[in-house]
Order: C-alpha cells, then sequence, then structure tokens
C-alpha cells in the first residue's frame, strides 16, 4: 500500500478568500480529483491570510514590556508586541526568537508570527483557531466531492536538539492526530517501544516535501494512501506542561 | 511533481545479514526497479539487528549510578547501565525514561535502546555509526543497480513540547540532510523566514507512514521524487549543545 504527496498549486491568496473554493478549482485546473481517504495538507499561511489575521504595524503600539524583549532579540518592538499578545507564557529569548507558547498551546519561535509573503509593514498571525479552520475546510470540501476526507493545516516548527524545521500540524480535522498502540505486539510477540505515533505530525512533513515558501508557491498538498480517517484534533498533540520536563 | 512512498517487505533480519543484499532480494520479488533520485529509507531495528548490537541482558553488570537511576526510573539496572555506557550526557530522568545524549550526539529517550522486536533478555542499542551504515547500504545498492541513489537510517523520536513520536534520521547518505534557504525570496520578493528546512526527518517522517514497528514488519520504504540527492550527513542535523537555549 503506497502513499503519493501531490502537490496543488493556488493563485496568491488575500483576505476574504475561500480557501475551500481555492482548492476545488485548482484541483479542476491541474486534473486532480479527491479520492476517500485523501488529507488535504494546507499551509497555515494562506488560511491565516484567507481569515485576516494580518496586522498593520503601524497600528501596532509596543508596551514596556515589548520594547524591552525587543533589545534582548533585535526584533522590532511593534512584532514583538504581537509576539506578547498572543502568547500565553515566554519560554525562552535571544538573538532574532522569542520561544513561547501560543494561545493554543504550542511551543514555538515568535508565536508563528510570519512575515515573509506578506506586504511589507505587515505580519501575520496564526489562525486563531486552526482545528476550526480545518474543520470548516473539510466540510466544504466533502460537500462538494462527495468524498470522506481529512485536513490538515501545517507549518514549520524548529525544534530543541535538532537543527532545521520540520512540518507540524497546528489544526486537523477528520484524521487520527495522535495514534496510540500500546497494547500493540511486534514481531517477536513483545509489546511495542514506540506507543503513540505523532501521525497529523508526519504527514504534515510527508506535505512538507511538496510544498513550499519559496517563490514555488505551492501551499496544498494531496497526500493519499495513509489510512488515518477518524477522529483527532491538532491539540491532541500538545504536551501539557507538567509531563514535559524540559518546562519544569 | 509528486512524492511517491513505497513500503518494502523484508524477513526478519539477523545478526550478520547484509542489508542491503536483503533489500535488493525484496525489490526483485515485488517487482520494484529503484530509480535516479530514490531515497531508500532503512529502520534502524535492522541495520543494528545487522551489525550485532543486540546485547545480553545476563551479561551486563550494573553500577551503582545505574541501580540509583533504576530506582529513579523503575527500569531494568541493566538496561540503566546500556543506556549509561551509550551517553555523553544524561539531561533528565523519571517514570520509565532517560533522556540523554548519545554517543552519536541525538538527544532522545533511553539512548534508543530497544526492547520490542528484539528477544527476550536481549536488548538492541543503536548502530555504532549510523552515518556510515547508510553510505554502506548506498553504495552496495547503487552498485548492483548502476542507480543515484539516498539512503536514510530512520528511528522514531519523542520531542519535548509535543505528544507522539515523529521520524527522525539518525544516519543519511547521498542526500541534502539539512536544506539551507538562506538568501531564497519568498512570493512578493522577500526574504524566507524559515531559512533551513531538515529534510531528513521529513523524510523519515513520510517514511513512518508506511514503515511499521509492529506486526505487519516494514522496515524500509522507498521515497521516490524528492530531488534531495546531494552531500550530507544526519550529524549535520545535531543542534550544537551552546545554540540549544533548552539546554542551557
Amino acid at each position: 500500500m503506497k502513499v503519493e504527496i501531490l502537490p496543488l498549486r493556488l493563485p496568491y491568496v488575500r483576505e476574504g478568500d475561500d480557501v475551500a473554493g481555492l482548492i476545488l478549482r485548482a484541483l479542476q485546473e491541474q486534473e486532480l480529483d479527491l479520492e476517500d481517504g485523501d488529507v488535504v495538507v494546507v499551509t497555515e499561511k494562506i488560511v491565516a491570510r484567507a481569515e485576516g489575521r494580518e496586522v498593520e504595524l503601524d497600528n501596532v503600539e509596543p508596551s514596556a514590556e515589548a520594547r524591552r524583549l525587543a533589545e534582548v532579540t533585535g526584533k522590532d518592538p511593534r512584532v514583538v508586541q504581537l509576539i506578547l499578545n498572543e502568547a500565553r507564557e515566554v519560554l525562552a529569548a535571544g538573538e532574532n526568537f522569542i520561544i513561547v507558547e501560543t494561545r493554543h498551546g504550542f511551543v514555538c519561535a515568535n508565536a508563528g508570527i510570519d512575515q515573509s509573503n506578506v506586504e511589507e509593514g505587515r505580519a501575520k498571525l496564526l489562525p486563531l483557531d486552526p482545528d476550526r479552520s480545518a474543520r470548516e475546510i473539510r466540510r466544504a470540501l466533502e460537500e462538494a466531492t462527495g468524498r470522506r476526507l481529512g485536513v490538515v493545516i501545517a507549518d514549520s516548527f524548529g525544534r530543541s536538539f535538532r537543527l532545521g524545521s520540520v512540518g507540524v500540524a497546528i489544526g486537523c480535522s477528520g484524521i487520527v492526530a495522535l495514534l496510540d498502540r500500546r497494547g500493540e505486539r511486534d514481531l517477536l510477540g513483545r509489546e511495542l517501544k514506540v506507543t503513540r505515533v505523532a501521525v497529523a505530525d508526519c504527514i504534515a512533513s510527508a506535505a512538507n516535501l511538496v510544498m513550499g515558501e519559496g517563490s514555488e508557491g505551492i501551499p496544498v498538498a494531496i497526500v493519499r494512501g495513509t489510512k488515518v480517517l477518524g477522529e483527532g484534533r491538532a491539540r491532541d498533540l500538545i504536551r501539557p506542561k507538567e509531563s514535559d520536563v524540559f518546562r519544569r
């Protein structure tokens, strides 16, 4: 049973655009049909932009705390203010980065705030509720196609201990985000070492192989053949703070 | 340009087995041909087993330190001794886990030591030099097929901040492990936010979608269509301790 990852090119997405509608049109133009079980991976960038999560930096008034962190990090104090607005907790800060826990519970650099693929003088926040965004896109795609689908809203996060970014799921609908294999047996009948698999993150990283933030402009990928449809939310992937030895 | 991930079934691998030879035979039996640019992902489990990295626990004499950590964690003191033997540094320990930096520089639970898919009374260490293992398998596969290939030795690691394991590359040959995109531009001509992509880890996570540690017994996957051939080692993915805010 093979897995396929099909790239889907979209026009530049603007505030108010209907992402599901754009995906359906692009599928038609690129002569692709969705199949039962397909997982549609969408970069958070276009979801956030469509949802109007871009901010004009001139409208942001940095607080004293934002100015202090801007000095530590060398970042624009207005961007720092946006990061603080989106953060529940600041975990670490250094040269050009602030690692926070976002309002959603994700631990990432700069609260996922992005100035690439955004016009000068503006910044883009993460979607407000990416699990909900995923659900809405899934429903619209399922309704139009009659297929049973999954949707993942993906971002790229850096990591502790390892260099480079990988794909992560910040929103999910229609798939098992965290696969629980406890109780399953290995080839010799012994219990498995790895008992929970972050399936949604593996799918986001797989999609990362065809998607790109650069001038290639491929914000969507269809992941076919995974058999992961089910119930799950990206929030299932958040490790509770009290069980995280690197946060105590 | 789509990406495909093809599972490859292998017989149970034993010490002294020739992994590349087994892969070639399995390709033939399953009527698959390798193509230029294919990345062959191999689980570290079969590489380590073939390389004789299994240890008889009865031959391990736990030190006082191992006995102390065994009490803290509830682990077998002999397994703890093996973990300490494989570790440069212990970062954290708790109920049934010890997070260490391995001799290779990887930060992971229990030094990657595994008792699943290993006979009772034995434990399996990570390959001694997985980059070298990848190189040897690649050379044998390239020689037999005449194709230009990449090889990734993959494991599953847990993570800070997020639940569930994902695929990681602990050995690489013939591919760019860490893709540097600094200087590239986005759709609007601005610099990219994400500048280094852990391509080899994305490939390992993608392969994870078809591979399994369970009774399915699929220890190899062919990842086709990625255009990532080049020079790189899994060691390129290790974040230097002094640049890691969660280790200072």
